[in-house]
């Protein structure tokens, strides 16, 4: 393996000025050409760098977006939404040139149907914003990537998080859709009907796509009632290998949990030290109980004999919502404080997720290898989803390192597909897993998807570049 | 509104000697043209009446699927994948002519992964046959759209029943697919992970799409644990409005509710008729209640206090598996003893789906509107998803009243479409519907549908002529 073969190479586009002079044209303020501007459009959370987008459209409408994209339309200019800038894949870099489309000024929620359990939203809202605008409900938003995410970027990424085990990700919870197509035509997928038969999922193309298919400007989602006894525990054990077995009898029991996630000890010292907390450096599950009070005692009672079976500690409990954000704070927290326990590196995430009874091969194996490697990590993981997250930390000055750290990833998504898993569990493809989702479905399978690629966007305008050749 | 209308204009295609003689070198005794064979297999449950298709291809393995979609599409001639013959929509008529290909013999199950909670099948298997043979693992398939329809149906047709109100639809249910393509290339969708961002989400593409872009011949889908507890009530009620808000109010609270089926008096009277029973003639909800003994007993505590708001009778408990089975046969077989009631009637199936909110005013609108057509009809639903099937008994020989009941049809139609809903809540479009799924989608979406139907299958032989026009 080669650094060199980390990108794809990039072949800028032509973005002609009249292009740049018409969207100054149409919109004025809104449209700008300033370098900061575009430097912070181009980049996301990725490690990688490409040059920046030539013009940034701050949209306030969906009608902005449309003509945006019509007017790139009409150059062959490539779009690329950009909602949080939080994906982790290169999923914003202009890697064919083009211009940024900004839709964090469309924030607003634009209904709220509380009795159906649905909200509607513009794309650039984010998921802390979207709970705050709903506290007084009762009900409540449950996907949670960590990161405070746009529901736009969550739903072009087929996001998922910590609660995912129990409610689902942003393909369970996405029903409806408006979306501005590649020629800015505006059209709907879905209703607020909860189950449909009625034609193409065209709701759930579009969420994954990763802005390659359409860009999102209304988004309807599923909520939850908040329930009515929570409790949060957190708890050590002598080996990851017993805490993944901890959480594959979970699973399997069929208990409801809501969050079931591991730290290793490397995180665990990390997030400790990040975050002032005391926490056990041992490998460790952080849990969370939803239900009713009776329900919420039965699942902890199961779960903690199961724990107890091995070799878990005594459960510690956060029962207070206080103690209970301090707590899943940290655990959001653990990407930054893995990135800060060494000073100038880059972290390399990986992503896969796989059958649960493959779970404990699929870690423990990529553990030892990552361990002989040398190289800095974190392990975190949304474990009884069968999904986890290495934090490879590298000197970016160090090719070498690069080079290690690509080759576990490698190695890991080889074993994940060999397991039946997929390479990406909720972080999509973007530039970084291009070759690992040929791996995963065969070429048959990405040519389907290059296909309607085509079809949808024959001018290959919207994000291009990413997720396959074309 | 015409009766001529009702069915787009049939335009057979040619099906060459040649192709015959091809199929019939490569399949021998597999392939028949036998007259009462091809009759069988070019009909369903629906209403509508079309050629039958020429050629039948009894298929034994993915090979046989792949081998006979590319003879038909070397002669551009249309393939309709058969399973159990139980559509709704006249989704299996040759409208275009054509051959059919039966996948019932491809009825096996291929892996069954209990710690996972997946197994993986063939097709044509039923839901009862899969039920059957993972009944030693204390695993069960949920999805129940009342006929013992193929998974392979039921995945093309995006089905869900009486279940879907807790464990979901095909939609949240099917993982991962084996399919032949337009061009009789195999590709695979998916794997067995439980969720993944790993591009163009090309398992929900194909669910539901009514074999129109591609032919399943493998499908992985999820189990659950049998729940410890189970119990079964019928309630009755004053009014439909009464059962309407017991049940809205159930879902409203939160209720994990495993089944919640409106029975209006009509569908009550023919039930008791054709199965025997001695059911109150009123209108009714059946339910049950899946969770551990305590969860049930808190869940079925909520709903009778909220019954009892609505002026409910006393639960009557079936607590024994036999009473269960034998209430929800009364249930499933609701639309033969409705067919039954009126001798020499064909029914017309609505199936529009609602949010729940609106739930009270689309059912109570069109039970005045059917009542005063004075056409014999019953009503059941899977209420607690928004989802009912009024089900119009008519007279074939009677113009009259096939146009009185699309006429209601037409109307409940644009009645859920104004309240946020869908025409079709779990038959897919077929032929039927075709109109209907323009009113709600508008053109933009079809138009995006037809797209990707001429990308994946620009010869159009994957079951022509059903959803939209092409």
């Amino acid at each position: 393996m080669n650094a060199a073969h980390l990108l794809p190479e990039i072949h800028l586009r032509v973005v002609p000025p009249a292009l740049i002079a018409a969207l100054q044209t149409r919109f004025g303020a809104q449209c700008t050409v300033a370098q900061a501007v575009r430097e912070q459009h181009g980049r996301d959370e990725s490690s990688f760098r490409a040059p920046p987008p030539s013009a940034v459209v701050f949209a306030d409408s969906t009608q902005d977006v449309a003509d945006a994209v019509q007017l790139a339309s009409q150059y062959a200019v490539p779009v690329i939404a950009y909602g949080a800038g939080s994906s982790l894949e290169g999923q914003l870099l202009a890697v064919q040139g083009g211009i940024s489309i900004d839709l964090s000024r469309m924030n607003q929620v634009l209904s709220i149907d509380a009795e159906d359990l649905t909200v509607t939203v513009q794309p650039g809202i984010t998921r802390k914003q979207l709970n705050e605008a709903i506290k007084d409900t009762g009900l409540f938003f449950p996907i949670d990537p960590g990161a405070d995410a746009s529901i736009g970027g969550m739903s072009a990424t087929r996001a998922s998080g910590t609660n995912a085990v129990r409610y689902g990700t942003m393909r369970e919870n996405v029903l409806a859709l408006e979306v501005v197509t590649a020629s800015g035509q505006v059209i709907r997928t879905g209703t607020r009907a909860k189950k449909s038969s009625a034609g193409y999922d065209l709701t759930r193309l579009m969420v994954g796509s990763e802005g390659t298919l359409g860009i999102m400007t209304e988004i309807t989602v599923r909520l939850y009632p908040l329930p009515e006894a929570v409790s949060a525990a957190v708890c050590s054990f002598p080996s990851i290998e017993a805490a993944v077995r901890t959480t594959i009898q979970t699973i399997q029991l069929g208990v409801p949990i809501a969050r079931i996630e591991l730290i290793d000890r490397h995180a665990v010292r990390m997030v400790n030290a990040h975050s002032k907390l005391q926490l056990r450096e041992e490998p460790m599950l952080l849990m969370e109980f939803h239900g009713t009070p009776s329900g919420v005692k039965e699942q902890t009672e199961t779960v903690q004999e199961i724990a107890g079976e091995f070799g878990g500690q005594a459960f510690e409990w956060a029962s207070t919502p206080e103690e209970r954000s301090r707590l899943w704070a940290a655990r959001h927290n653990a990407y930054f404080a893995a990135v800060q326990s060494r000073p100038g590196c880059r972290a390399i995430s990986t992503d896969t997720c796989v059958p649960i009874s493959r779970l404990a091969d699929c870690l423990l194996e990529s553990v030892a290898e990552a361990e002989a490697s040398g190289i800095p990590y974190s392990l975190v993981g949304h474990v009884g989803d069968g999904n986890f997250h290495f934090g490879y930390l590298l000197d970016p000055d160090n090719p070498e390192e690069r080079i290690t750290a690509e080759t576990l990833n490698h190695n890991l998504v080889a074993r994940a597909l060999s397991l039946d898993g997929t390479c990406s569990g909720e972080h999509g493809v973007g530039l970084h897993k291009m070759g690992f989702l040929l791996d995963e479905t065969g070429a048959g399978a990405v040519d389907m998807m290059r296909a309607i690629k085509r079809a949808l966007d024959p001018k290959n305008i919207l994000n291009p570049g990413k997720i396959f050749a074309f």
